[in-house]
């Protein structure tokens, strides 16, 4: 397939986009990244994106001054790739740039690398019609995951275990407390009152997540901001994830243990009820909803 | 100027050695790498590098069959690089290879990316003799920091702050004890007893460090690997540093404290003459070993 990427200021095939192995993303992982999902040519929250992306690059101190205009490139990319009537993902990286290899930072007249590539990115339908099984593993992370880094390596170890256990997703604890999962935030749900992890150097600031608290603000779900902890995970009556990808995704058994009677439970369901009816409109009404909240 | 490279089994010049955005060190930081350095043609501690680099891709779970090629490959692109009778560094990275973004490993068929750079690596005469000053800082990175992995961004942030403050290296503490810097391991000495932190998962094994620890036991230098405690360190004697770029070199002062008189101690003499001795040969001599000693 031919699809076009846009790197340091130009449209090219994605087999013409060459990175040096100076690039200091690819000797150092000294670069962020964003996942923005469009629905049929519709951003998602590319505003939320956006401002963690800053958030981000200047905690990895990376001075990258085309900000306003990253809006325009990813819609130019989604249209040039014929992608504006499909469910898409821009990743969208951003590294110190290219330098001769050495860990202080280079001059500031070297320009970050800028990558933006586009793919298709459909829902997870049976996933989120069923949920999902999750392993438990200790956080190994670094101590600034609000930076949304490339440093990715225990997110791929980590995930690669779980899907090796026939499991969807990897829930991290830190301390005793879970903490988030490979690429999504975590929820868990008790006598109808939803709990996760508050922002803090230990998850990152989810866009779904964001959206989550928003919807139950407004449908009347309390959020209490506090983290679970792991051996109390039995407590629960129910677990879902959110994310750029997994959107809104109901957990139905952590390890060996089923979460209640292993369905998806209803809390989830009405989140995902407004989460999917926002962002796909009618055709989430074919996902028989109705029929998932019962 | 025209340095060759070797990627992927061709020997080519750097500014025609491309890497995919989708290779998995670019999006991923899903890499290891080694630093050897060349005395004049003569690798230091070639062996030890293999070892730990089989650790490495063990840890990060990257199947690379062609680890017995590697000498002779570094050994090759140092001599077509005409560095045979220089001080050179051979940098090696690995990464799980090219593939279509996704957190999950690539399926079997996908080979590791393997590149070989090599670059003059003269020793810092001034900071060997002199030594340098260091910031401490707390340890921000991941718990598997036993795997030389390419996650390296906390490393390039205290390095950048540590130069700012015109120090030489950054050391990191972890719950309460330092562990080791950016990109060195650490040595205090306190009554001439060498403490210096176990190998675990928060230090890297340090071929250097392997290398001062032969030397302590040759000479007779008692070597305890015990870590040192941050607010402890104001009743040791001495600091020193090592590492394949830094070999052995003194720490004369801790953020605004000096190390006792603020000069190099005897220990750390008496080990870098051992060590330059024994990798520079006669040229170190004529940095005055003796008058270093006293």
């Amino acid at each position: 397939m031919n699809t076009l990427v846009y790197l340091n200021g130009q449209f090219m095939p994605k087999a013409k986009a060459f990175i040096s192995p100076d690039d200091r993303g690819f000797c150092f992982a000294d670069g962020v990244y964003e996942v923005i999902k469009y629905y049929k040519g519709k951003a998602f929250g590319f505003c939320d994106h956006l401002i963690r992306l800053k958030q981000s690059l200047a905690g990895a101190k990376i001075r990258f001054t085309g900000i306003n205009k990253l809006e325009e490139l990813c819609n130019e990319l989604i249209r040039l790739n014929k992608m504006g009537n499909e469910y898409a993902g821009v990743y969208l990286q951003f590294t110190r740039g290219v330098y001769q290899r050495m860990h202080r930072f280079p001059d500031e007249t070297v320009k970050p690398t800028v990558y933006i590539n586009t793919y298709l990115l459909a829902p997870f339908i049976q996933e989120i019609k069923y949920g999902i099984k999750v392993i438990l593993r200790e956080d190994i992370r670094w101590h600034r995951c609000d930076i949304k880094s490339i440093m990715l390596l225990p997110n791929v170890l980590m995930y690669e275990e779980a899907v090796k256990q026939g499991a969807g997703e990897c829930f991290f604890i830190r301390d005793g407390y879970i903490t988030e999962s490979t690429h999504s935030n975590i929820f868990a749900v008790k006598k109808d009152i939803i709990y996760t992890h508050p922002d803090s150097n230990h998850v990152l600031p989810g866009i779904t997540k964001k959206a989550v608290l928003r919807i139950c603000k407004r449908i009347g779900i309390v959020v209490k901001e506090d983290p679970v902890r792991a051996d109390e995970a039995n407590q629960y009556d129910e677990f879902f994830i959110s994310g750029t990808g997994s959107e809104v995704m109901p957990v139905i058994q952590l390890e060996n243990m089923f979460v209640k009677d292993g369905k998806p439970g209803p809390v989830t369901r009405r989140i995902q009820h407004e989460f999917f009816r926002a962002t796909y409109g009618e055709i989430a009404d074919d996902w028989d909803f109705k029929d998932w909240i019962g």
